[in-house]
């Protein structure tokens, strides 16, 4: 499995991926599942995947084929909006779904894949996009400024309680690192170097671009006190008032 | 969709469930779903179900008739073990099986039933056993001290933080409340009231039974202090170290 999130907030964008993939609780592996697109002081763009690796794998081999190609109405750097740019993650997701889908069908697989699209192109605000195995999509607005992906839900409660648009950058950051820890802790499918990215509304930068592996001192420090802090909560929390017989 | 979970400790069990039931966003229903069959000094047993509420309600409605025949080999109430009472459920789900799986997959849904059993029968120690859709089932042990079932995930984090065989009935019932708040507050096909059973052991008793219903004072009360202690908690842990550009 895989778990990914990603923010839509007033100052800008926060997204994070882990890098664990099974197939099989005997095979399980590292890749990591954040691919950027990037022109200094133009453009932004980040794309998120969970699912099948093969599919993910095929749907961002498409979409650099195309960048590289500089295909006109099929690049991601060339596609004047952010919204267009989804248009084009989802016509590649049924492109691999036109080649692989029957032969997987064929062998029991489903054809599971979902990707979070994110960034900023000039002229537009920052954009969030979720899209769907059908090249469908949808995208985040305020008042739902946050999409999951992947396993999910263990990590859902956290980021429920403290994100609104409003949250800055840092919080959120913090945020997605503590959700992703939930996540990890609770599901062996999960697992580090995440990569963090977190975008500054207007700065067409990816600088604050973050892996975090085993032993960084930070996740560490935050997953010892988050856990230490939630034990301590649940200490204080008072007994139920019933007189237990 | 439903949430249950139960746990075995050194002092007891602790069993909770929501009742919330949904086919279907416009038809959500509240049915209740913890059974309990008890007989003073000698036996209690708790069954709490998740999955079709159609196909639960049929094995419910067997082990019931089965008990009210005082039918030898088949009831609860005069089965030697909980061990054989789990498998005398797991009879009852093949049984309903046979009746209505075949209609069902015709009518394209699934088979879908999950089932806890816990409780005390004289001679032995308290026992929780979790009941597949197959009529299988697995025991609790010390290593993995709680079963869930239906929509677990929301309220995994907080058990796995704090439950272990030696937490005592207080904080495990305690404890299962938020892992339910976490639930409730992340998905909406689970609601309110919650039933809740403390067994102590030995007790053969069933008097810490509550039935926690919307404006309980002491459910809204944890609920608030745990979401203000997250987000205090959330407050205090250190921001990450990196300049953020």
């Amino acid at each position: 499995m895989t778990y990914c999130v990603a923010m839509a907030l007033d100052q800008g964008l926060v997204l994070a991926s882990d890098s664990r993939t099974n197939a099989g609780v005997d095979h399980i592996s590292t890749y990591r599942k954040m691919r950027i697109w990037h022109r200094d002081d133009e453009r932004v763009l980040v794309l998120m995947s969970a699912g099948n690796l093969a599919i993910t794998q095929a749907v961002v081999a498409v979409l650099e084929q195309n960048v590289k190609a500089e295909s006109e109405g099929h690049s991601l750097m060339m596609a004047p909006s952010l919204y267009d740019c989804a248009v084009l993650v989802g016509q590649a997701v049924r492109q691999v779904h036109a080649r692989d889908a029957k032969a997987l069908k064929e062998n029991g697989v489903d054809f599971n894949v979902s990707l979070i699209l994110g960034g900023q192109i000039k002229g537009e605000a920052p954009r969030l996009f979720l899209v769907y195995a059908a090249g469908n999509f949808i995208e985040a607005t305020p008042e739902t400024p946050y999409f999951q992906i992947g396993e999910s839900k263990y990590g859902k409660p956290v980021i429920d309680r403290v994100i609104k648009p409003g949250t800055d950058l840092t919080q959120a950051a913090k945020c997605a690192l503590l959700s992703l820890d939930s996540t990890i802790r609770s599901n062996v499918t999960v697992g580090l170097p995440i990569d963090l990215l977190l975008y500054r509304r207007d700065s067409f930068s990816i600088d604050n671009h973050q892996l975090i592996q085993e032993h960084d001192p930070y996740f560490e420090d935050i997953r010892a006190r988050w856990g230490q802090g939630l034990n301590s909560l649940f200490q204080v929390i008072p007994d139920p008032p019933w007189a237990i017989k």
